[in-house]
Order: C-alpha cells, then structure tokens, then sequence
C-alpha cells in the first residue's frame, strides 16, 4: 500500500518552517511496509485542505494528516474531513473529561475553546493523547483509510507508536529493509569511486549516500517482494560489499557521531584526552563534551585563540611563532605537547589553522589548517587544506582530528 | 495569484531528506507577491508526477517544480511537463553546445547523456544555468503558467533570482511586508504574555513566533490589499507597538544571533573577552568564533572540565570546590576572576553546571547552571535552572552568559 502525508498548517506556507514530522513518519510506515508516495503542505484554510484530500484520494488508498486538531477556528482538520466522507462529527463526552482532566491536573480550568477537540468523526476509531489534548482518529473504511494525527512531535509519536503502526501492519504490501554505515577520511568523491561499480545503476536496493562535510552516511534501502528475508538478502548482499571496499574508513554501522565512537573507545580503554584549539575556537572541545559521560576520558581544552595564549597556557615558544607563525605544523606540536604535558592525560589533539574568510596569504591560504595527534607512543602533525565557509573549515577541522585519534584507538 | 511548488526526487520520499528549496521559493515569491498555497513532493515516477501536475492545474494557476532536470533516465520532469502540456520536446544545438563548454572547461568530454539536458518544451522560455548543466525552463500559457527548475540549490537561485522573479513581477496580486526581531532574556509564555494583547486574533499583519532555546523570534508578515504601502503601514503599526513592549530584550531586527550582535559592540568599544567553561565544555567560545574577526576581540577560552584544570589554569582555590563544590557560586567567581587576571581582557565570562542527564542531586539537579560575569566595574554571578536535554541545558547556558554581555554592554 501506498500512502500521502498531508501537513496542515499555514505555517508550513511560510519561508519560517518546514513540516519535519513527515521524516518520521516515512521512516515508520516504511518499517511496516507502507511507502509514501506524496507529501502535500497545506494551509488552514477549508477549500485547499478539502481539495488536498480529495486529490490526494484519487492517488493513493492511504492518507496520513497531520496538524489542525487544536481548539481553536483555525483548526479545521477534523471538520474537512468529515465533511469529505459526508459523515457527522459527535461530541464524546468521555473526551471533555479527559481534556479537563489534562487541564486539572495542571491547576488550570479547562477553556470553553478546548471542547472543539472532544468532537469525533463517525465511526472513527480515537487515538488517545497521553502528552497534549487532541486526540487523533482513524478511519478505516474500504475505499480509504484516513488518520488524523496531531502537529507536535512530542503529541504524535507516541500516538503513532502505541496505536497507528498496529493498524497499519496489515495493509505493508511492501517489505523494506535498510542499513547504514558512517565514514570518515574519505571525500565523497573517493568514497563514490571505491564503490561505483557496485552502486552504478541499482534500485533494489537502493543506495542513498549523505555527505557533511568531513563524513559520508550510506543508506541502503531495499524491497523484498514477497518477504522481508528477500529485502534482508538484498540489502546485506550490497552492504558486505561496500563495507569490505571501506572498512578501514566506517566509523560507526548506527546513526553515532565520531565523538560518540571516540568517545566509547576512550571509556573502554580507560584512557584520557585533553585538546587545544586555535581556529575551532572551542568546536572539537564542544564536540567531545556533547557526550554524555565524557567527564571520565575529557580532562580540560584550551582555546588559545591569541600568540600570548599559545605562549602563557601552552608554553609556545616566542621563537616558533616568530619564525614559523601561529599556523605552521611547529606551533601545532608545540601546542599538542603543551597540553599533554599540563593535563598528563594518556592523548592530546591541537588544532591551529586559518578559518576564513579573511587572514589567508598565498602561502598559507584560507583552509590551511594543522591537526596535531600526540599518543603516548608519539606525536604526529598532519596538514589539510579545507574548502568552504568559516563554519565548515571549523567543522572539517574537528571532524580529521577526532579521525586521526579514532584510527590510532580502532587499531591499538 | 496563488502557487503550488513541486519538489521532484525519490530521495525527497526518503527518512534521510527535506526538501529546503520551498522556503527559499516561498521567500522569493511573497516579495513579488505571490503566495504559496500548496507543497507537494513526489518521486521520480512518470504517472505519480503526472497526477501531481495535473492535480496543482486545478487548484492553482503557477506550478513550480523543482528537481528532475538531470541528465539520467530517472530525471523526468521535462518529459511528464511536456507530455501534460502536450507538447514537443526540441533539441536544442545551442544548448548542447553550452553544455559542451560547461565540460571543456573542466578538460572533460561531454558525456552522451547530457544531451538529454538540451530538449527544450515547445514554447518555453530557456532560463540559462551558468553553475551546473541542466537549463531550466519557463511556460507562461494564458490558463497555465509552469516553471521548471534544477534541484541543487546553487543552481536553482541565480535562475530565480535573474530571471524568473522579473517574469512572476507581473502576477504578483498580493503586497507582502514583514519585519523580524530577535529576543533575549525571556521565555516564549514571557513574551506572549506581554504582547498576548497586541497579537491575539491578529491575521493581517499575520505573527509567527519561533521560540528556540533562550531565543524567540517575532516575524510580522502583513499583506495590503491595493499597495505595499498600505502592507507596510499595517506591519510598523503592530511592529512598533511589540518593540515598545520588548525592547530591553530585543537585540537585533535582523536575523543576527547574538554572537555577532555582542562581537560588534565589542569591536566598536575596543574591548576584549576571555571566557572559562565548564559544563558548556567549549560552546560559549565555539559560538565567539564562529564570527569572522572574533580575534579582534576574543583573546582565550580554557574548557576547565575536570577539579584539576580548575585549579591549575584558573587558580579555583581547593577548599572552595570542598566546600561549595564545582557547581556553585563561589567556583563561577573564581573561574571568571581566574580568566580576567590570566588573559587581562576587559569582559570575563565563566559558566558552571549540570549538563545532564547524570550528575544531578536533590539540591542541585540537572539544569542548576551558575554564570558569571565580570566587567570593569565588578563581577557578578547569576544562577540558573534550565529544562532540557544535555545539549539544550549547554545552548541556553551559552546563550544567558552573552545575554549578560549584551545587557551589559548595550547600556554601558
């Protein structure tokens, strides 16, 4: 089966905000074998959302609505539709109860307004909302099935997990399957080129590749026609391939970030990291310490951003700075040896380059940047030349220096 | 007049990807004054585009596509136009030859199926693309009116921008005006509240509020009937009468953060800033140097994570952080006064906290963030308790500590 989703909300018709509970919602009609073939935006306003659906029931036997149940005129979802099937909407008042029970709760008298939400279409089954006040409803009639769910996140997951994905299970005429692989130290470039003859012209499955700066993501989707081990077969046939031509570059088969990776391999090892930054200004810092836990391996950053810093902080040579500059692969050993030696953690990681937009020369343009790795072993300095916006050379920056220490923990 | 945007592309149908060009496209088209009544995505599939175009012809007279231009077999958007249309598609040797170039410049030979690119509607205007190869295309018949438009946004924006905003001038039937501001210092039910009188029921100038953690946006969008005097008129009226209500918390009328907000006024007074994080782990100076000639102003930052970093690079004294522990007052001043002496900057700034979701007690739970800030004059310290997830409680700490500054520096 296949299905619409259709967004309600003219909010969604600004250039302020996007619908993003449809990403969801893909991900888990696909999950029960449902694919969606349409997305439509539409505002609050009856004649267009009727018009939505309608057309959208001329396409598919499907539709998933989301937003307009609120209390207020402006949310018409529930009214549309029912208006579309010719059916009646009925007050329940076991729905008032609850709504003024959500609102007791919480020390307020429930608004005159909120009673709007305890209307039911006709033969509707109700989807009880355990986080806000609207309900959502499904329809399951033989020529077309209709859910109604509401906007916010938080209100229809739950909905959707705890009741929808059991109704639509027996409609999945599709069997999906899908796996993912992260990769760092490769462009996306390099990365198409190992695999191009193994991806070049494929459907089933179907290869999706993601590229941020510093990291490549490969989704493989596939579709099994009569069973799941069919898409299972398919996938993984393709996934083992891929991954054998990269393996020395996939960081993580889940949707973890680098800093998660490096950050599990530290903990394990009960092993310790301190960094100084230059041009990340703070990034890589702020990366590691995103991970909860990361107290137990992070010991301290430093964001020598000026030469007096480098110097006072890190004991960078006056004659180094002179003689070399702030950004040379000399600064950087002296700062990754100033902090390992402050902090005697077991790893240190420096970073000084030249973010942008200004302060590039012909020698040194925009981009350059030096990461130094120091292990207990030695210590290394490797030189990049970065393309892209300040954000993205920071970004770039942080993303090969938390590679160079994830190759050394992967094999050590 | 009213329009549709179609974004064309499987991947769009995909969990992994949104379509981003609309709002660009719906940004464009309100200022000539065209407003999108629909979005609809739809995958790279002859009939299920056919029905999108057909269904958009009904409910709208322009449909923009976007995406579908490429040189493959999957990329069928000239085709299924031409084919609703019933139209011819022509070889254009012009354009061939262009494509050619775009190839030779690179030292590469035009692949054969680029040639695909070169097919022309019958009657449509060329708009040409000097970024990538596929030209995009223009039809304005008297019932209908289609633009056709590459999907990377690269591309997509100089065509827009040189051509087609000049031809959809003429359609424009709506006047549009808005006006944003920034605010800091208050929470989304704050603002409301202060404003709830001046905005309730308003639909022309039309509010959208976009709350962020420690951040809320107002954008004002208002509409004039006979001229964009009269859109305008209606914004300033709300727009002045919300500023007065705000106006110690607004920080900018352009979409600035508040980095670039405080690094400006910096500049202007030829101060400097060192800040000291702990439980930020190095967002609050990752944030500072996101701005491009931060180092005018930004001298260092030390990400203090562990007791030891505290007292040996800040000079916390070991019976405060016995006493009070690393999460108090007293350790955020002698954090701030730490870096001020260190880096002799004018401003210091120092955050300590619980970031989450471990670490929290009964007298001091997850959330319990102390900021200080230090300024010529004297040292302050101002405790908070934020809600959220670890990276939340880190983005609001970031955003109060230059909350702080801004105040500070705004009327100093």
């Amino acid at each position: 089966m296949r299905a619409e989703i259709i967004a309600v909300g003219s909010e969604l018709l600004t250039p302020y905000k996007l619908d993003t509970n449809s990403l969801y919602l893909t991900e888990k009609l696909l999950e029960v074998g449902i694919k969606v073939a349409y997305k439509t935006v539409v505002g609050d306003n009856r004649e267009d959302l009727y018009k939505a659906i309608k057309d959208a029931s001329k396409r598919v036997p499907l539709i998933i609505l989301t937003g307009g149940l609120g209390p207020t005129e402006d949310d018409i979802t529930r009214e549309v539709v029912a208006n579309f099937l010719k059916k009646e909407l009925i007050l329940k008042e076991e729905i008032i109860e609850k709504i003024r029970r959500h609102f007791e709760v919480r020390g307020i008298k429930m608004p005159d307004i909120n009673i709007r939400q305890a209307f039911v279409i006709e033969g509707a089954l109700v989807m009880e909302n355990n986080v806000g006040t609207a309900p959502g409803l499904w329809i399951d009639e033989e020529k077309i099935k209709i859910a109604l769910l509401p906007g916010p996140p938080r209100e229809l997951k739950p909905m959707v997990e705890n009741f929808l994905i059991n109704e639509l299970k027996k409609y999945g005429s599709y069997n999906y399957y899908s796996r993912t692989m992260r990769i760092v130290g490769l462009t996306e470039s390099e990365t198409e080129e190992k695999i191009e003859d193994i991806i070049s012209g494929l459907k089933n499955p179907w290869i999706n590749i993601l590229a941020i700066p510093g990291q490549i993501e490969i989704n493989i989707l596939g579709r099994g026609k009569n069973s799941i081990e069919e898409a299972e077969d398919r996938v993984n046939e393709v996934f083992n391939r891929i991954l054998e031509r990269l393996k020395d570059y996939v960081f993580t088969l889940e949707k973890e970030s680098l800093e998660e990776v490096v950050g599990k391999l530290l903990k394990k090892r009960g092993e310790s990291l301190s960094v100084a930054e230059s041009c990340t200004g703070g990034l890589l810092s702020n990366r590691i310490t995103n991970i909860s836990g990361s107290s137990a391996y992070f010991e301290r950053g430093v964001v020598t951003y000026s030469n007096n810093a480098k110097m006072e902080i890190l004991g960078v040579k006056s004659e180094t700075l002179k003689k070399h500059g702030a950004v040379s692969r000399e600064t950087a050993l002296e700062m990754v040896e100033g902090i390992k030696r402050l902090s005697k953690t077991d790893y240190g990681l420096a970073i000084t380059g030249i973010a942008g937009p200004t302060g590039g020369t012909g020698e040194k343009p925009v981009g350059t940047v030096f990461i130094a790795l120091s292990t207990p072993q030695k210590s290394e300095v490797f030189k990049y030349r970065f393309i892209g916006d300040r954000e993205k050379i920071k970004w770039q920056s942080s993303q090969q220096a938390l590679y160079h220490l994830w190759k050394h923990l992967k094999n050590g």
